[in-house]
């Protein structure tokens, strides 16, 4: 692709069919309680999950990182749990421990499982370059995650 | 035994001969760096991991609990991760997620196996009657997790 054609694409891409990105979205408009966000369209949503690569070396990583993103840690592995519970039956739940500095680990726990266990730094850059980045990541988690239920069933429906 | 043996007791019983307890003990003895608590007894170390009924009664369940409760709770669990990890050769890491207000979740994971999972509540209260009592929780967590390894050896040694 010709440079002149990225830099005219809009901000992270077209935003893809993806049956995960419908999850994270669902989830996200679940916590709308004020319809704040009923005139936004779903790209708009999701568009603090895009972080482009220009973005991510203007994001300082001192400091505690920010409520805001947090929320959306939470929110993209609660999407992934979600997905996890619709391809195996089984809930998957989230736990996230922040130490300072944005330095920490989020795990996803079925029955006595741990499906996803991620160690998360710099975690005041999460973001991804792009809408299909975005799904594409959540795609892999979901899919490890079902791998993990599947040769260890027992254990994830104790 | 009669009322007046009781009140004459010491607080928190006598000190009993505990594997567990000498865990317990020792972690927290590895966290002296400098060395302030070398003129202490055991039984002093671990005197704020008793609380009476009396004081239990006293100790307010508002607002976020202290940093100190949460630093014995971490230091208990790490005690059972540390004997489940003699018992069966499989390191068990606590991950500890608290709330506001005193409530909040803990897990003790073992290679993709959580091997204690415990929701919290009212921690500002943690605590145990008597050294015998908190020898006995310790002790019961251990038994309970080495069982879960047993049910489960793949996915502990994960």
């Amino acid at each position: 692709m010709p440079e002149a054609a990225v830099l005219d694409a809009p901000r992270g891409g077209d935003l893809p069919d993806s049956p995960f990105l419908k999850q994270l979205i669902q989830l996200i408009r679940a916590e709308d309680s004020f319809g704040n966000w009923e005139g936004k369209s779903d790209a708009e949503l999701l568009a603090d999950f895009v972080v482009t690569k220009e973005e991510r070396r203007e994001i300082p990583i001192i400091g505690d990182p920010d409520p805001d993103i947090l929320w959306r840690v939470e929110q993209f592995y609660g999407a992934v749990g979600l997905m996890v519970e619709k391809a195996t039956g089984c809930m998957a739940t989230p736990m996230m421990k922040m130490h300072h500095e944005g330095f920490g680990r989020i795990v996803l726990i079925a029955g006595r499982l741990v499906v996803v266990s991620k160690h998360l730094r710099d975690i005041h850059r999460f973001g991804f370059v792009s809408y299909a980045k975005l799904a594409e990541a959540g795609d892999k988690l979901v899919a490890d995650a079902v791998g993990v239920i599947e040769t260890y069933p027992g254990a994830a429906r104790d």
